[in-house]
């Protein structure tokens, strides 16, 4: 129904995260509708992305400029014998918004929603093994993967994995969170809020 | 446009919680279509309702049966030294079907959204204050309002309320819940679980 | 967990529609909190409803008051020629409130999803023939059953066992509701909006 | 707290027709991720966009190919003598799949919701004007825009304005959609509906 181009380009949005094609049909009116300057300009940032944007070489989280350490890692008055290990980058950000953690990071780039090698293996668990080897100073290593079956999944796996390294190892609390109503809270999360009062 | 009848119970089922004027039209058919023997079961059940259910002397949860006390307030086994301060009675049973908590509880009838008179006058503390007083074996107060705005201005002015008690008053703990992703968890929340962190 | 004067006045009011178990306890706690006066206006209510209530011998809406017709039945200048059939009463309330129609009613009392004799035998199919055999003024039968797939079966059910009687039989226009977007709306609709043009 | 490069990207995506920094920030991930080839694919789709396709010297409708025209305008079996107006090209999309429908269209490039000066410059309505005027042998104009609030005061704007000449003007069927249930229905969809019976 539409022309090749713009058909193509639909194609390629709906690749995106939990765009469809309809939405994708918008965002294709919608770069028919911007100017050839605006164009231009995400263009250009798209394909900077790649050149610009580097991973820390310890935590992977995507940094720009000097060095090879982000901003956290290079940061000398962080807690060094911190480590919280997260799922993935947008993870870290939103950890860090919370101004509650002043350690390091590790971000594990996915889950291990099963124990198969296909999906271990897209964990960055050989590195996470190195850092912590090579930084003895690490004393408590924080699991901090989502509460969802997959995360915890992971999370199970992850303890499993570094109990040879000896450090302290926890996970993010258990509780109600902000707003929530007691009558809607299922009983695992009811029984943690019990064990976690203060 | 319905028959008074009809219109006058429309009213009336309206005022049931949840329920607007449509649901209440679905609820009075439904009333019309059932058979005769269940409108009486029905009625029965409304009308006895007030006579069978007695309201526990100490806790304020509603019972059925011989004495003055409830079935948790009755059980010998139960830890004395706790007692939990819940909003609502339906509370009581969410956290009892936790099977993580065996001290007493004590149902305020409420929350105090604002230190107004009128608000705080309709909260059981008065009969609150008489209870601890009356049992010294009490050690521990869990607050366990809802974490909402409302259920939280409750909590701080119970706890002000409490401290001449010289008890150790706690609250539920706060966190992510089950099924949570941390990316769509606000701040105070994670801020919660790297402190609850074990 | 409920005492069972409770838990049996919960089961019955989850048997209303849309109710569930846990908005049930919420209306027995209601009732619980009103006063007496109010919970035997409550009762009385119930239990006038079938005894106030009539059922027009016509059309089946119920109605309060002398005689054996609703008010819309013996209402000497609606036009007699137009026989308008409705799924159930509600439906009948609905389609008054346009002020758009001047003719009778017939509540069919369901739908006939499948063609099974169990579900067919539910409407007033018997009925329904009788009154247009009787009142040969009808010239004009309008089947106004929801646009849903149950709603459609029946109305092509009613519309090949209406068909010796020689009326003129219509269906409710299909096309675009207020409010609506064309993006979102389906091609059937789209379709009968175009032929339905003017 | 993301580097600039990729908070630039945010940004701009953010402007996206229904996209949020959240959702922004996971295209922006999705980007890194992806394969060097798959960058440059959806660059060169992009930048390909506003080279190959070309916009319709009849009704605006975007396409690609040789001439002037888009295929449906240069489609000799379509009916000429109906011009249907919408409101978008993706509208025209949306109504070419229904396949009821065989005449031309003219995209009007938006909606007048206020009559004021500045929104009504933006509409084709001098183009539309032209047209009508240049192809005599147009015999019905169908206003084809939202029955939304701002298509319905853009329905009566062209309305006005085409009234001079002299066409037969219509606007899609109102009516039930497919799937809809009487109960939930708003009284002037069930008047249209009840006047487009058939």
């Amino acid at each position: 129904m539409y022309p090749p181009s713009i058909q193509k380009l639909i194609d390629l949005f709906s690749k995106f995260p939990t765009i469809g094609p309809r939405t994708a049909a918008r965002f294709v009116f919608y770069l028919m509708k911007i100017s050839k300057e605006e164009t231009e300009e995400l263009i250009n940032s798209i394909s900077n992305l790649k050149k610009t944007v580097k991973i820390c070489s310890f935590c992977f989280n995507p940094f720009e400029g000097e060095g090879e350490l982000c901003k956290i890692c290079a940061d000398s008055s962080r807690d060094k014998t911190l480590l919280c290990i997260v799922e993935k980058a947008t993870d870290l950000i939103t950890l860090e918004k919370t101004k509650k953690y002043d350690g390091l990071y590790f971000v594990l780039g996915g889950t291990a929603s099963t124990f198969k090698k296909k999906d271990v293996k897209q964990l960055r668990t050989k590195e996470l093994g190195e850092r912590i080897e090579a930084h003895s100073e690490i004393k408590e290593i924080i699991i901090a993967t989502n509460p969802t079956t997959e995360g915890e999944a992971t999370a199970l796996y992850l303890e499993r994995l570094l109990k040879p390294f000896n450090k302290k190892i926890s996970r993010l609390g258990r509780g109600l969170p902000v707003g929530a109503e007691l009558e809607y809270a299922d009983e695992e999360t009811l029984g943690a809020a019990f064990e976690g009062r203060k």
